[in-house]
């Protein structure tokens, strides 16, 4: 799990995904010039497209400028077979009209995060899940792998067991395996509960590393690889302070209308940053939380990840056959 | 992990740990009749004995009479190996006192839970941890196994992989087995995320199953069993809505004395449950959460409650050998 | 892995399976009376139905009269879904008739073996996997769960991690759950290495521990259970010794008719077994061993198993949803 | 594991040990020139010098030139904390005379092998265990470093989950982290039962892809990489064809002089290979093998080499603390 929002002072609570951010100005009556979004419904599925066009919008949303599609479907959370193929063929449509890769491209897939942590060890398993070709390709007669494309992968790790930035380590890569386009795959933190493994984020400006502690990281991004990055995560924890967050407001908002606030009117952000940490005490500040049943959750993302991968990946790998070429 | 734990209605806030349960009636300002407590502290844990006499101390606490041991130590979360055997020594003197066991007496260790739900799987651990006995001690020779008694261990798995009760279980291994004692690990809630990994509870009553829909479930109690049941627990999840509870509590206490409450002078259990129910949305209103390091915590926790284990059952395994016939 | 063949004197080397029993008796020239067999192939297996019915063949067979039927299929050994569907559905249809269950029987399914050790782990898998109802069929109308049989399960663990006999343990569940029928999933050691996963074998006279050192354990059968047991099993691993005795056949075969053999007309079973010990050494003696595939292998048998018995239990799983089904 | 050993013609038996090579060239009655060879026992193991000096012993090995020193001990099959350690520093000993390292020296250390393959899980499992110091290192003061050089670690997967060689992969890492030293750790395949898992070989010539079909891959070498390269290797698995290989040996030797050979004289290195494949059959031909209780076996051997190269990299890390550090 990259740790890459860095908001701006003044919206002090932190998500990964650009649809919660916009959401969250909204709410708070912040205008967000330079930002689009286009919204569809189907029947398991909600898609959305936020277009950050403008270095107003960027600097509003706490998110660099570009494309970001969301999918979002509470059924995620269930074991439902029907409900992950639809989300999958979705997923592969739109990451296909995303990437726009060319017959002959080759795509290098990397899973972040770490194995050993269950709530981080979605992009590993979805490594494990891919079908990749680039070394079955390298020595097959061109007639005899149409409608493959030449896909590699890597898991590589976290700074904590490798000791090497996450970005050193797929530069290496690249600058041997020379891919037209990389897919990193990351466990994302939400702003609310609902969006913990039913939301997931493409975006085709790569992974940002925040400006904080982070900022002396490589990024995973077109400027520093050289090609073009598609990001996809799926949230897996959120922040206990969000909770937190979330409850004052829905406090103060039912109040309202109801007594002259007197304190509660002079409440700013600050003031409930301060009321936060006094619940949460120091220690448990920082504390990310996951849904207990988060091992049943990530196993099924991760098919449903992979699944999708292979479909836009392959011509040849039809959407009805999504699960069928999973390791 | 059993859902156990079941408040009478004023009590509206969920905890498997008895000091909470005292804790959050003291805060309410309820008194705790038939409620004793005692506490000692040492470098790194602080230990609680909550005893509970009577009826009435039982209903206000939502917990049967018995005797309730608490070891807390917020290092417990860090990977800190000296803690970790100060923590372990004490479980094992007071789980020796409690047990208070003849030489020759037969053990049964039971881990609860599910090995495939990390949150889950600190009882299965903890019995692939452990050093058992009984098997040779039924054909050696009296003079060679001086100093062990005899131990056997489960982990049954949960209703959902096996379709049988767990108390169906462990009754048929009694009456096969026939244990003096039995010792049953499980995973519990807790009230705030502060206890998550950092209490170990002791109690001499055994698992009591709730009165809701878990009243149908078999306990694993003396009175079910026909042997005493000692329980050890560790809380790895927190409902979300206890913080969100935490959070309004500390507003409105914040608050007072500085404005005519309005609607907050009739804010009562209910409101604040609603309110709740509100900001978590009916889906997440029972989400149980976890910290993300929950594999590294369990990890832990089981070397350190197996360690524990093998110390005060064992007269042979010294307590500076704790981790030494660990698995 | 129940270490459970013992064969009588003359027949000195080792193996699970009846199938192969005959085979080797019927190339040492040994008659087999109260011995029949039968076979039949179909495009990816071959299946065998062999039935002792005296206690001359049980002696010369060294296994207990009953019905052996054998799946072989060398394609099991590929990760190739048509096979594996196939297979699994022969093993629905064997089993049904074997079992040949009335609508609301209930049935105890028993996963033997040792979940953190590969080549033994293939019963716990299947737990994981199966399908399990009787939590559920307690409390539902009989309208609704039409089609669907009772199904409970356990993987009770290793002696070595419990300290209990498995008999013991399964002998407890029974007299609680009171099942019609006891389905007992193993991993068994084969004589060849050609039979390493590519077997099934289905037997219905249970699990027979041996005479030897196994005979102080409780075997899972009808005397010892009260119920009939049926028991199903995969060779995952052979005996090192195995390997060696059919090297020395194979070359003595070879040779013979091309020179007065001397020694080797002395050359007698005792020799033979001589020879290996010097080959192998005393350690190594007793070593099985396991193809380096097997974490892949167990896990494609386990859904193969799985799948078969969700099948051949409940009428309402069709023999097309095999996999639907799977945990 | 890479299949790296290819003998060349009359050596027909696969190996990737040096003294096993010589050992069995010895047995054959080869000359073996440029090899020299030095031993030396302590109470619980062996440990042996092999150097290769010349083209010729080169040629006669099947192996480059180079120095390899092999650590043996059939207790290391034992679960014994005793001979692990006296084990882990004769490999930490060695292993610093053979890097000879500066104090600031950077070291990677690549752990080969397939996380999802027990018998080839060392590699990775090593990283897993491994202290790792770059990522600290980078922004620490000397001063506080002190007795800790910087060490990195990757576990880069194999060929068929990523798609990439793995000398491609440790090529990129190189060129962007310019490492003084590469350690590569990787399970390997033995002649003989007895070395699986009772071994550990070093070598300062690196990982040599064989000329069959390896011949396309990149090994993992000073010339490939630029930098100097230590591998340590531990067979964890045989293959099949060499039992039987070692029985007709046995058996041969056994009859000579007891009887006119006739076609046994005549019996040569490819009669015999005919006669393996005659009693494995074409499929089993090629099949490793492994203990059944491979799974245990790689646990305990990854903490010796983990808690060796702690020991062996950090001069702060005394010998009696080498399992202090491990994850």
């Amino acid at each position: 799990m990259t740790e890459r929002s860095s908001f701006p002072e003044r919206a002090s609570i932190r998500t990964d995904l650009a649809v919660e951010a916009r959401q969250f100005l909204t709410q708070q009556g912040h205008p967000v010039p330079g930002v689009t979004i286009e919204e569809e419904e189907s029947q398991y599925a909600k898609v959305s497209w936020v277009k950050i066009t403008s270095p107003a919008g960027a600097q509003a949303m706490g998110k660099p400028p570009g494309n970001y599609i969301t999918i979002e479907s509470r059924y995620l959370r269930q074991a439902n077979r029907v409900v992950q193929e639809e989300i999958g063929q979705i997923l592969a449509r739109e990451l296909e009209k995303l990437a726009n890769l060319a017959p002959e491209a080759t795509v290098l897939v990397v899973g972040l995060g770490n194995w050993h942590a269950t709530p981080d060890a979605l992009g590993p398993r979805v490594i494990d899940e891919l079908m990749v070709t680039r070394h079955i390709a390298q020595y097959t007669p061109e007639e005899l792998s149409e409608g493959l494309r030449t896909v590699c992968a890597l898991a590589p790790g976290v700074l904590g067991i490798t000791g090497i930035e996450t970005g050193e380590i797929v530069k290496g890569i690249v600058q041997n395996v020379r891919p037209d386009l990389i897919i990193a795959i990351d466990s994302l933190a939400a702003r609310s509960v609902d969006r913990v493994c039913t939301t997931i984020q493409l975006a085709d400006n790569g992974i940002n590393p925040g400006s904080g502690v982070g900022n002396k990281r490589l990024g995973i991004t077109k400027e520093t690889m050289g090609v073009p990055v598609i990001a996809i995560g799926v949230p897996t924890v959120v922040h206990a302070s969000n909770i937190a967050y979330d409850v004052i407001e829905t406090l103060l908002g039912q109040m309202k209308g109801e007594l002259d606030l007197g304190i509660m009117g002079r409440l700013g952000e600050a003031d409930k940053r301060q009321l936060i940490r006094a619940v949460l005490g120091s220690e448990m500040g920082d504390l990310h939380v996951t849904p207990k049943e988060i091992d049943t959750l990530i196993l099924n993302l991760s098919r449903v990840l992979a699944g999708a991968l292979n479909v836009a990946l392959h011509p040849a790998v039809k959407p009805e056959d999504m699960y069928r070429y999973l390791h």
